[in-house]
This record gives C-alpha cells, sequence and structure tokens, in this order.
C-alpha cells in the first residue's frame, strides 16, 4: 500500500515533512506530529491513520494599518474580531478530534469541542473541512482571559478550511454555513474597500481596546490572504503575564510588544499626555507583576500561571494528565465537584524563574 | 628567539591566545588583540612588539545589596563611584597607549591621555603598571554624560593593574599614588565592614541616583574582588539610549536593565506610590525615545548617536578615521574650530534600526 500524502505537496517536501514528524498517541491511536514548519508545511499538522490534518498557518501582521492594509490587499477585506483564547482544529481523523497549535491531540478540549458544537453534523455534511477555533473563557487551560461574554470555555469558529490542503473557506460562505449549524462565531465588523478598512479597523480596535479585548483579523473576502492588528490592551496584558515570570519568556517576545506600542503611538498621533498615559500603563504592565513575582519568590511561594479548569471528571484527569504528558510541573490549589463536574484550580509552575529569581535574591551575581 | 608570553599562563592556553588574537595597526605598529575571551584571558589583552597588555576584566553585579554584598565578601570593602564614560587602559608600550576595553589602541584617546595625565613621570616610576580609566564628560566619543564636573572629555583613573597579569594594585596604596601625582580619580565612599557597607551603599545609590550618577564599585581593599551595583538613573537613561535605536540593540541589553529595575524596587521596599513613579519612569524611558525614532525615520531624517568631539586637528581626523576602520557609518553634522581645536558634531548612524522601522512604516508585515 503506497503511503499518503498531502495534496499539493511533492514527494521531496514530503519526505521532508515525514522526517521532521514525532510519533504520538491519543487513547492508543498512535499519531505523528510536525513540531516545526517544514517547506511551508505548516507547524502542527498531524498524520493520523493515513489522514492529514495541516498546521493553521501563522497569520502576518502589520505594525501600522496605513499603508500596511492597503499595501497587503488589493481587493475587498473581510474584518472580524480576533480573540485571546487558543487556536485549535477540530477535524473528524474516524472521530471528531480538536487538536492544538503545535499538533497535540487535547482531550479535554476534544470533549468541551464535542459538548458545545453539533460536530456530528456538521462533519456528516463536510467530512474534509477542518473547523479553526478560538477557545475562550476564564476557566481555560491555556489562555484565561474575563473579557468574553462566557463563563467557562467555548469556542469561536474563526475559519473553515481543507482538512489537508488547509485551503480555507470563502468568508461569507463561511459565516453563513457556520450561522446554519448555529455554530458561535466573531463578531464581524464588516466588509471594507482597502482605503476604507484603514478608518474603519482604528474605529474597531478603540471600541476593542477599552473592552480590555486582542484585536481584528482582516482577510481578502476568498479567506486566503489574512493580516492581523492588535490592541494596547493586548500587549499590555501579554507584557503583564510574561514580567510576571520573566525567566519563562522569550526575551523576543517581550520586546515585540514593546515595539507594536510604539508603532502604534505614532500611528495614532499620540503626543504629550495621551503618550505619557501610554508610557506609564507599559511600565506598570511591566515592572509591577515583577515586582510581585519577585516578593512571592522571596516569600517562598509558588510563581506560574494560575488556571481553572471545569470539567467531566474523566476530561479534568485527561487534560491533568496531558499536562504531565507535556512535562510541565502542576501544582494543584483546589480540586472539588460542582454537581457532575470536577474543578480544579492549578498552577503551571514556573520553575526557571523561581530558580533565577530565588539565585539573585539569596545574592547571586550575574556578569553584565 | 622565543616568542612572548603572559606570565601565569600555560603554553596551551597561550596557543590558544595566539589563535583567538586578530591582527591591527596603528600609526604603521602592528598589534594584535583578543576579540573575546580565552580560557580565562580577558577580552581585549593585546600583543604589541612582543609586550602584553591584559584586558580589563568584566565585574559581576549583585541585583540585591542584601545579601549580596556579605555574601560576596568576607573582609573590609572599599566602596568607590562607579563612572559612566568608557574604559580605556593606559600601558607604556614602546610609548604610552590608550587601548579602548576591545583591545584597540585609540589614538584620539592616547592624545587626550597624553595632554591630560602625568604619563611620563608616572611610566617612568611604574613602567609594568597600567592606568585604568574611565574617560567621562559630554564631549565623549563613546559614552556622552553631563552629570560629571568635566566640560569636554576628561579619565578618572579608577585602577592600577600589573600590564601582563592584570594583578591589581591594592586600594589604599593606588589611590595614595595617584594623589601623589594628582591624577584624578572617581570619589571615595569609604571603607566597611560587609554588614556596614550594604546601608552605606544604599546610601551613596540613593545620593547618586539623585544626581542622575551611575553606581559603586566596591572591591575587597587588597583589590581583587570587585562588585557593582547602579541606580535608576542609569538603568532608565540605558533603556532611553538603547530604545532611541531599538533594533541596533540585543534584547539582552533591554532586558537585563528591567529586571535590575523589579529587584531594586523589591529591595528598596517599594509600594504604592514610589513603584508606580519608577514605573512610569520606566515607560518612559522605554516608549518616548522609541516614538520620536518611529518619527524621525517617517520625516527621513537621519538616526543615531550624537556625539561631540574635540581636540587638535590631528586628533579628530584619526578619530574619524579611526570609525571608519571599525566600520561606522559616520554623519558629520557641525564640523567648526575653536581656536586650535577642531570641534566636530556627529552622528553614528544607526541603520539597522532605520532600515527596519522604514519597513514597517512602509506596511510592512511581520510573522509574530
Amino acid at each position: 500500500m503506497a503511503e499518503a500524502a498531502l495534496p499539493d505537496v511533492d514527494a521531496e517536501t514530503m519526505a521532508a515533512v515525514r522526517e521532521g514528524m514525532t510519533a504520538a498517541e491519543y487513547r492508543g491511536r498512535e499519531y505523528r506530529y510536525l513540531g516545526s514548519p517544514v517547506r511551508g508545511v505548516e507547524r502542527g499538522t498531524v498524520e493520523m491513520a493515513g489522514a492529514f490534518v495541516r498546521g493553521y498557518p501563522s497569520t502576518p501582521r502589520v505594525l501600522v494599518l496605513d499603508p500596511g492594509v492597503p499595501r497587503f490587499f488589493d481587493g475587498p477585506i473581510a474584518v472580524e474580531e480576533k480573540l485571546n483564547g487558543y487556536n485549535v482544529r477540530i477535524a473528524h481523523v474516524g472521530e471528531p478530534l480538536a487538536i492544538t497549535r503545535g499538533g497535540h491531540v487535547c482531550p479535554y478540549t476534544t470533549r468541551v469541542a464535542r459538548d458545545q458544537l453539533p460536530l456530528e453534523a456538521f462533519f456528516a455534511e463536510y467530512p474534509e473541512t477542518m473547523l479553526c477555533a478560538e477557545f475562550v473563557g476564564p476557566e481555560n487551560p491555556y489562555t484565561a482571559h474575563d473579557v468574553y461574554d462566557v463563563d467557562s470555555l467555548a469556542p469561536r469558529v474563526f475559519d473553515l478550511r481543507h482538512r489537508e490542503t488547509g485551503r480555507p473557506w470563502p468568508v461569507e460562505k463561511r459565516r453563513s454555513t457556520l450561522a446554519g449549524f448555529e455554530i458561535p462565531q466573531p463578531s464581524f465588523v464588516g466588509v471594507f474597500d482597502p482605503e476604507e478598512a484603514v478608518r474603519a479597523v482604528r474605529e474597531a480596535i478603540r471600541e476593542l481596546d477599552a473592552a480590555g479585548r486582542e484585536g481584528v483579523v482582516m482577510q481578502s473576502t476568498d479567506g486566503r490572504d489574512l493580516l492581523k492588528y492588535t490592541t494596547a490592551a493586548t500587549h499590555r496584558s501579554d507584557l503583564e503575564m510574561a514580567f510576571s515570570l520573566p525567566f519563562d519568556y522569550g526575551q523576543d517576545f517581550l520586546f515585540s510588544r514593546l515595539i507594536r506600542e510604539a508603532f502604534q503611538a505614532v500611528e495614532f498621533g499620540e503626543r504629550g499626555q495621551a503618550l505619557e498615559e501610554r508610557a506609564h500603563g507599559l511600565g506598570e504592565a511591566i515592572l509591577e507583576p515583577m515586582v510581585e513575582t519577585i516578593r512571592t519568590v522571596g516569600e517562598g511561594q509558588l510563581i506560574g500561571e494560575d488556571h481553572t479548569v471545569r470539567g467531566s471528571p474523566e476530561a479534568v484527569a485527561e487534560l491533568l494528565a496531558h499536562f504531565e504528558d507535556q512535562g510541565l510541573s502542576i501544582e494543584i490549589r483546589s480540586d472539588r465537584r460542582a454537581g457532575d463536574q470536577r474543578v480544579v484550580h492549578l498552577t503551571k509552575v514556573a520553575n526557571q524563574s523561581r530558580d533565577k529569581i530565588q539565585h539573585f535574591l539569596e545574592g547571586g551575581t550575574i556578569d553584565q
């Protein structure tokens, strides 16, 4: 039997992709995932039982809307809200499975997806399509934010793509099809000409920023060209999170947010008080979480990312096992029942920040 | 004839040092310098006409004075001001020469040193000793600061070491010998027991910070163990400089200053308003120079580090040639005579920041 292959991918690339894949297992089913992109084939691409699920492509970003947006697009632009959660592809590979950005089948998200989305009906009609969803809400094992109208954790499907080619559906067809299944989607800002889009996006960004939300995704109406732009609230919240664990995040994560802030301040024409306010917010987002973390380590307490997760006892147990498989150090803060659900408050312990901070607090030196 | 070698360095290390050296030339005299440290032999070590000048060692830093200082030292600690200029070793190698931290003979600094220091008298008595000096002041080709009582550029000798072994003189002997030659030195805070030193240094740091000065160097009275600690004013001024050319500085330069601020805020017990003020100052030091630079690039103006240099026409010409040799892109802003001196205001052009900023201002995208 010939090995399965990705359509639109030549044999040489296919061989390199296979070479780059890592073996993993989900409930006794073996699969392989691509941990980093290979020759244009996206990170997170998965092969399971001879079927492929393409990784979600990375979306380029502009630092200035004008002339960034009109230069990037040459036709009408659909603008939708970009949500701040975690990106999962849901595909039918023998059964509906939720696959993380990095290519791991996530049993917890798979259960939530099956509970909340009409997957059987959808895949009965579109077996070759994958749902690309952002899982948002406060009870979130990866990226918890409280700014969406979600009590626990819920998906918002922002893209439909062919499972093996990764080709996206046109925006309008995607939104109307999802609406037909009553599948929740990110909010829709509108369709604009490139020149109009600059003003429309600026306005949307001001509103989203005031609401503490992330930003927008712009795309050609055929869904093929994507571009993103984010709010100051997001830059600040990213910095707060990163500087609360300063030695666990890459310096480029920190630096990139600072750069975005500077270009946004320039594009928004900020001077005097407006610029000062942005600077002060930035300084607070950097210094205060870091100071709090150093004090926490000084008091001998754990530091890390706090998360609350809720679900059936089996789903929560699978999630904890999944974290363990990934080598995360997890501390359970509380573990209780609410009806037939298990609710766990946990910390993903940040050992690297703790160790370095402890070293310096004990008077350790540094050559700098 | 046997090749010259460093005393206290074994043959294998010596061979590795030679292997690591790069050839250079100063007025027709050939020399070799070590561009990066090799097996404990310092970066900036120079060999010229069979004689060696050891590089200046890097000084470790503590992020907290308590328990950093008492843990590092086990006897009395001499505390002196650390000055913010550029570090040069002046040694007699056929003639008195000023050598930069990286191991380049700097003709400009050599002239200034010969003009301002009694080098003949000093080297007549101590031919094997090198003067380790910080060159400070506003008319400074490398690190311009206006906080010292210096009109143009002047040396402060902060260390005397054996030219070939790098062994330092004891602090008291060094200070009294330099005083005997009327050679200017950094100010002396005092000698303290390790426990006393914490309080004394904190007090000195508060005063230096208020004056916009850099910090302190602590050392064992024999001069062998050195430790440094710096003010918030310096962290901020470093950040201002770096973020005014955001793509020309390493991200670790930026990150290290942010970390220092956080540990200092914790050690100084800052909360509420004091912490907020530090955060705001930090935010301004990051955002405002970056915004100004982006605007400057947007207006089609040059960006870079501005410097003013003053000296004999020959000395200034040699400095400009030296910059050219180093591959720097220099733009002359003004060039005039003041008496028998040539005064040049120049910009070291930051091409990398300009190119990247231009790319983003033109709507270029980034995958992040």
